[in-house]
């Protein structure tokens, strides 16, 4: 089983990706996110990411109902049945999912976090979290009849409410739940650079020790991006390859060896 | 089987109707519309219905690329998902699906209207057209594994595009394809009214002869309800309800025998 997971950045060639998916003959899993559309819907509907500073001093979104109404337009709705046609279009019958359709994502709500609020401290807690499991009875159903999940968030809290989480994430439960064989993430760069700043610094082959290494020098959004790539590689044996998505046909790139492959 | 069609109207008691589906034993699909919402989110991004006159004078909506994308946020993002949400929040095992999911609704695209323009005869063509067959193979996967599919616009045509239809013509199909055992229709009023003007003129039975009779009489956006109705009635025999979404609990009071009746 392939799992393919494509950033939400504006230059991702998505059409170029789904060209690549027609060659593919194992089961196969999208996931994909929207945030680039999502951040250009909120500022046209003025509804700008609220951010909180918890008492630690820790920044993080606050995904109020508007925030979530935001997720459902741009990933649920736009980003997603857009792939799903893309996909039809080229003979793949695609079926686009989120978490909450028919708990395919499960998680935990997170609990709040602690902000001082005119002088007082007090726990505010928003409409996020994380996946726990995944439906794969549903899964297999749709797999076992040639279907192609194309999945994406909000997923399902434990109360049935729909609640923003990281892809990544769910890449994580998806993989631990189904042990996949490989595991494809597209990126707008040519895979996991040792200097940001420099697309010729592209790692093409890392180990395992060599993501924690990295990890431990990294700092904010790479770092995060380094923790869950150790989380995915703890939840099962699979051939990872983190790849450019902008270019003219980035999953056959990819599949040929493109990107940071990590084993 | 039960279909329950939800209109699109602002004033739809949603959570009321969800409601009254936690006491439903048989199998359900929903299928839903969205049009106020679609409207006020058009009208924010600066958005509007495009409206193209024929050359034999007859008025269209004109679905262009971005009335498409319109119909995803609104009807398949936004409004399709908080429906799941609503069912998943009472325990209903709800998956949200459009008519490009697994090619779930097939239809034909429209060829296009002849329309004048800068003193020549064109022929515009839009993304719309009409239902043809659904996916009963998806459908039944669904259906048999304890799930309730929650339906929406757009649907897939010939060549897997997503393109604009009517909710009442999808109804029709699932209808041929399923052979409901009823069919209850939420809307914005009692049921159908004898005078547009006064809710109490309510029909509370009508028979096929009744229907006929009223969509020979009626006009406009009513003489359309009327001839769907007339097309819902020959796709096979059911127990048809037009019943008022917007009370406290419209599924409970159409099961009891609000609204209108139609054997």
């Amino acid at each position: 089983m392939l799992i393919i997971k494509i950033g939400g950045g504006a230059s991702i060639n998505l059409a170029g990706i789904v060209d690549g998916l027609t060659e593919v003959r194992e089961p196969c899993i999208l996931v994909h996110g929207a945030n680039a559309l999502r951040d250009s819907l909120a500022e046209k509907l003025r509804s700008p990411k609220q951010v909180i500073t918890s008492v630690s001093g820790y920044d993080s979104v606050f995904s109020d109902a508007t925030a979530i109404d935001m997720i459902l337009m741009s990933y649920a709705g736009l980003r997603n049945k857009r792939i799903v046609e893309l996909c039809q279009q080229r003979g793949i019958n695609a079926v686009g999912l989120t978490g909450i359709d028919g708990r395919l994502v499960q998680g935990a709500r997170n609990k709040g976090m602690r902000v001082r609020e005119g002088g007082k401290t007090l726990i505010k807690r928003d409409f996020s979290g994380k996946p726990k499991d995944v439906n794969v009875t549903l899964l297999r159903l749709l797999l076992d009849n040639g279907f192609v999940p194309v999945l994406t968030i909000p997923i399902c809290d434990e109360q049935g409410c729909a609640v923003n989480s990281e892809n990544d994430d769910i890449v994580t439960c998806l993989h631990t739940a189904l042990q996949a064989d490989k595991i494809i993430q597209f990126i707008e760069a040519p895979g996991l650079l040792a200097d940001p700043g420099d697309e010729l610094s592209t790692f093409s082959h890392l180990t395992r020790g060599d993501v924690e290494t990295q990890e431990q020098q990294a700092s904010g959004r790479m770092k995060r991006k380094l923790l869950a790539m150790k989380r995915l590689l703890d939840a099962g044996r699979a051939s990872i390859v983190i790849a450019d998505g902008r270019g003219e046909s980035p999953l056959r790139d990819a599949l040929q060896g493109a990107g940071t492959q990590i084993e």
